[in-house]
């Protein structure tokens, strides 16, 4: 099924569905792209399984792909990888009618829309999410970023894409950790935007982790669509788009204070959404046994939801002040006063690491 | 005096005038900037000049500037730097409230604005510049962009500053070849939009060259409005805007095919006009005499207007094939129709490089 993401002028259609890969060739040419010279931008994991039916569509097209396989993981969201990129891009001659398709997950898509925003000042791009968190988050929502050593995603900028294609078959090829943690932000949006959303995954989570296509295929749709609904009001996070961050304050305080890494992304969601949902009921805003509902339902996906032993360090802190959300002494907090809606709540940072949160 | 560029929801003024260096924050607070933490990127010959009334006058309403000062000259605006850029602005804690101020050149305006339009996704900027070409010309119009190795101004993003103030008295402290190469890029705006400012430069060229500071301050105002007029109708190089690029493609071949240094920018620019005016003429565009005219007041200005011997390398051709007009294996070039008027054509690169441009 396709659906169209409002974004002013810069409107884009998403394919949601099993099998698209190959029909991406037909897709980007109905997006009115012209067939040239484009980058096909993957990584070491996902390129020898995805790659080829996505040249092969596109070469049917017309279009002349060059193939960029970047090195799996977080260290490649770097202005070091980030370099190479661009000396592909040259060294292709590519020029401002080519395309840059981001085929892979979140780093991939993070990576590759940065350079698409800002080599020639802006080329087309076409996300093709084959991970949980890119599919059901990153892709859609025209965030882009790389990381510095200090601090995860404080270089990006708001770059929509001109067209996301989601094959949810690509899912079925998925580590079960990498599944898991893309459960993290599906959750999130039953949390923050819609009580029945949450109802259903507590219902289906088995058939959920047994990859049933016609769940998975619900689920991404249903996920985008919320997303969706947010950035068309909200195109460059002023305050609608900021529950979308709901978690992701202490997650990624967490992942950067424990070396990227030892929490994926959504691993380090998970713990933060059950801390922000104790903290919501710590602020007089949210029943205890609702934010407990959270905790069982990512118990329930295979996610771990407390802080690990000693989390309080001085990294810690020094990630929280270097958060985005952050506003002179406070932080921009995203909490629920019930299933399915979200709010934002100055606080200051010892509010937030309040030894209460922790359980 | 101030004027406003209209570039949409993006709209902001410019100050032209004497002494308003220090008078930036003030300025600054008028556009509802909050006094927060923020930066001022300027270069070790800048600095040391004008860094001063710059930091008081924040300071003075209330602002907590952090002074970043990077070498002087093009090898400066390389990812490498940028980096640095990057870890000063995370050392110093700025948020999403902050304001980048880049003080300086053209090099220092590309890389500060695209260190604002790209840390924590973006930041306020307010341009300062310093030198007559970024006075003239890059301090206006939303460009940002930073070098690769292999070509000038690969990477960058369409960014729009909140606030331009352009303090003429900056200019009399420039070193004569600066100053003269800013010349070439005011010649541009006669040729391509207005034939009675071409007369008038033609008639002041002497007590311009003496730093007359009212005449200075006439001629940055009228450049500024006619880069104002066509930004406003074409916010992102749409086919209006391209004709701000007459004489540049040439120029940037003969930059970056002589490596970057040997011509300054406006010094590349003026031998490229000339080039670009002579193909105008040889494609049946242009009268023979008004194409000499532009090389007179360009020699008036002490500009170069002559490629030197030996140019057509295979390094010319190479930086040709990436410029950002390049179209499949046609580059869209800038012509004279007639003196102040200007127009596109898509040309073979055997045509531009014909030997008859070489006179």
């Amino acid at each position: 099924m396709e659906f169209i993401v409002e974004v002013g002028d810069n409107s884009y259609p998403v394919q949601v569905g099993r099998g698209l890969l190959a029909e991406i060739g037909k897709f980007t040419r109905d997006c009115g792209l012209v067939a040239s010279r484009c980058a096909v931008i993957t990584d070491a994991n996902v390129g020898p399984l995805y790659s080829k039916p996505v040249l092969t569509t596109l070469e049917g097209q017309g279009f002349l792909p060059e193939l960029i396989e970047i090195a799996p993981g977080e260290p490649s969201k770097s202005l070091a990888v980030l370099e190479q990129v661009y000396q592909r891009l040259a060294k292709a001659e590519l020029d401002r009618e080519s395309a840059i398709f981001a085929v892979g997950g979140g780093v991939v898509g993070d990576l590759a829309g940065f350079a698409a925003a800002t080599y020639l000042r802006g080329l087309s791009l076409v996300q093709v999410p084959t991970s949980m968190v890119a599919q059901v988050d990153s892709a859609l929502g025209g965030k882009t970023a790389v990381n510095l050593a200090c601090g995860k995603n404080l270089i990006g900028s708001f770059y929509q894409p001109r067209l996301i294609v989601a094959d949810v078959e690509t899912l079925t090829s998925l580590p079960d950790r990498e599944f898991r943690e893309g459960l993290a932000e599906v959750i999130k949006y039953g949390a923050i935007m819609e009580a029945g959303f949450l109802e259903w995954l507590e219902q289906e989570m088995p058939m959920i982790l047994a990859r049933d296509a016609d769940r998975l295929r619900h689920m991404v749709e249903r996920s985008l669509r919320h997303k969706a609904a947010i950035v068309s009001r909200d195109e460059r996070e002023g305050d609608l788009r900021k529950i979308l961050n709901f978690g992701h304050t202490l997650g990624h305080a967490l992942e950067a204070s424990t070396a990227y890494g030892n929490y994926l992304h959504g691993e380090a969601v998970a713990i933060g959404m059950v801390a922000a949902a104790r903290l919501s009921t710590r602020q007089g805003a949210l029943r205890a046994e609702d934010a407990e509902r959270i905790r069982n339902l990512l118990e329930a996906a295979g996610l771990k939801t407390d802080l690990p032993a000693g989390w309080l360090t001085a990294e810690f802190i020094r990630a929280l002040r270097l958060d985005k959300k952050r506003r002179g002494e406070m932080v921009e907090f995203v909490l629920l006063d019930r299933l399915g809606h979200a709010f934002t709540r100055k606080l200051r940072f010892e509010e937030i690491i309040g030894e209460e949160i922790v359980g």
